[in-house]
């Protein structure tokens, strides 16, 4: 496998596209489509069914498959997928195995769900998953602090297919000592905390973002991206300041609303309805004149 | 449904066995058997198949009905089961339904695995799986310190059948008001955070604690039960001190080892393998006599 093309992939931005829901509550294939349209029209090269802006933990497996299939037909070669597994091992590997057949060129492994997870053992969960698919590019997703950079250095030494890391701690100095000690060469490092921590992770060595906003306004991340692509820190000052009070009402108590602000900007931009699932709601009535007015303050 | 016999056996010592692993890899039926003998004879009166101590996360969708299928099988009416229900929706309904019908009175419901759980959303979420089951007793698993005691409040409105709250966030005094708010006499309120938290939450009102440790020594757990049924607060700090070394010994780490060192003592008494599965794996051979030691000095 040539890993240059997806590496080149992950150090951009990272799309996590919405899963949007039909007014019968299942998957919305043409909405879903029209907004992958609307992505790669807009300039991104990089997608994630399954992230948790796609309410991975929501979607049934039927679904989970659903959405890489979808994602991989409709993009073909504009852009890099990135397909999201997770669950219990032979879960995973499952996905990981469907998402090859399927077409993708990279997984993305979920922090795993159970509760009790040692070093060692963290290792042993990404080995198995990035040894069933050598032909794809493995990037764990990283959301706890203790988790060092001897272990990640030791799970790219066993799989040289792992080759970028989704970090997700809200630590840019963690960060900078985690990427350093796993080897910032080694894998591409993808701030996993979207464009409120991407200039300060892109001060640490990461030259890729996820995002969930590049659901609402592409050319916004993508300016982001350019801005601190070409060192520029006034420009992505500008957009982090035009950004903020949408990635701040998503990131409001514990993220309650993470994904839910997302579908209603796009909800009133008549991209998707702004259904989301339990354990998430809608915003109630009163609340969403506030996500219209921010959205309207940008170029869309 | 008369609720007074289940709600009579979570005010007791909830045990959530381990999952035991045969060579193959595969859940150990014989071992499993074996292991709930011994809680049951040991005066265990309520268990949990599918709880975070039964590795719920690392089973497989078949092996999470199995381990509910024979609990119901093998324990018969010596004592109420509880079985572990989770993921999306869809499929914590259909877990609810399966245990129903397996033969399992009560459900316990995982803390919801997406990591964008809104208040209202997290009732939709449970009441959906309690409307699904009205002839079970449904006990919502709470890790969330953001959770307030008027949405408990306003499940139990919606949802007789909400009948206990297992609560396990380390905070005494965030319980006692949680419990308060959401109805100290309306729930059976359960000590979620086993023998450690137990007699901090019993002063603030819980009746029942749920036990990993129980596996190995139902008496001891039993004997903390009644220390702090009777009011016995000497006994109780003894039987607190005498288990302290063992229960640190899991949490460290973020409970890295939490079942594992459960296993290891285990695999020392013979009961069952000390295997575990990634994301947890077992400890090294230079620990394991540290757990033997420990467990020694317990009259099992």
């Amino acid at each position: 496998m040539d890993h240059a093309s997806p590496r080149a992939a992950l150090a951009d931005v990272v799309a996590i596209p919405v899963t949007p829901f039909g007014p019968d509550g299942g998957v919305d294939r043409d909405a879903y489509r029209a907004l992958l349209g609307r992505l790669l029209d807009g300039g991104v090269r990089a997608v994630t069914p399954g992230g948790n802006t796609g309410e991975f933990y929501a979607l049934t497996p039927d679904e989970r498959r659903l959405v890489t299939e979808l994602t991989v037909a409709y993009v073909g070669d504009r852009a890099a997928v990135l397909a999201g597994v997770g669950h219990d091992l032979p879960t995973a590997v499952a996905a990981a195995r469907h998402a090859r057949d399927a077409g993708a060129g990279m997984v993305m492994v979920h922090q795993p769900v159970h509760p009790y997870v040692s070093r060692d053992g963290w290792i042993d969960y990404h080995r198995e998953i990035a040894d069933a698919v050598p032909e794809l590019g493995v990037v764990p997703y990283v959301r706890n602090p203790l988790l060092d950079g001897a272990a990640i250095a030791r799970l790219g030494e066993l799989c040289p297919n792992v080759i970028g890391v989704k970090y997700a701690v809200p630590d840019a100095a963690r960060f900078g000592a985690v990427a350093r000690d796993a080897g910032l060469e080694r894998f591409v490092w993808i701030a996993g905390l979207a464009e409120l921590y991407a200039p300060a992770y892109w001060a640490m060595g990461a030259t890729g973002f996820t995002s969930g906003l590049v659901n609402v306004a592409p050319a916004v991340s993508l300016a982001l991206r350019d801005a601190l692509r070409g060192g520029d820190r006034a420009a992505a000052a500008e957009v982090w300041e035009r950004i903020r009070p949408f990635e701040e009402l998503r990131a409001a108590d514990q993220s309650a609303d993470n994904v839910t602000v997302v579908k209603e900007a796009l909800d009133v931009l008549g991209v998707c309805r702004r259904d989301v699932r339990p354990p998430s709601r809608p915003l109630p009535e009163a609340r969403r004149a506030e996500v219209a007015e921010i959205v309207k303050g940008w170029e869309i």
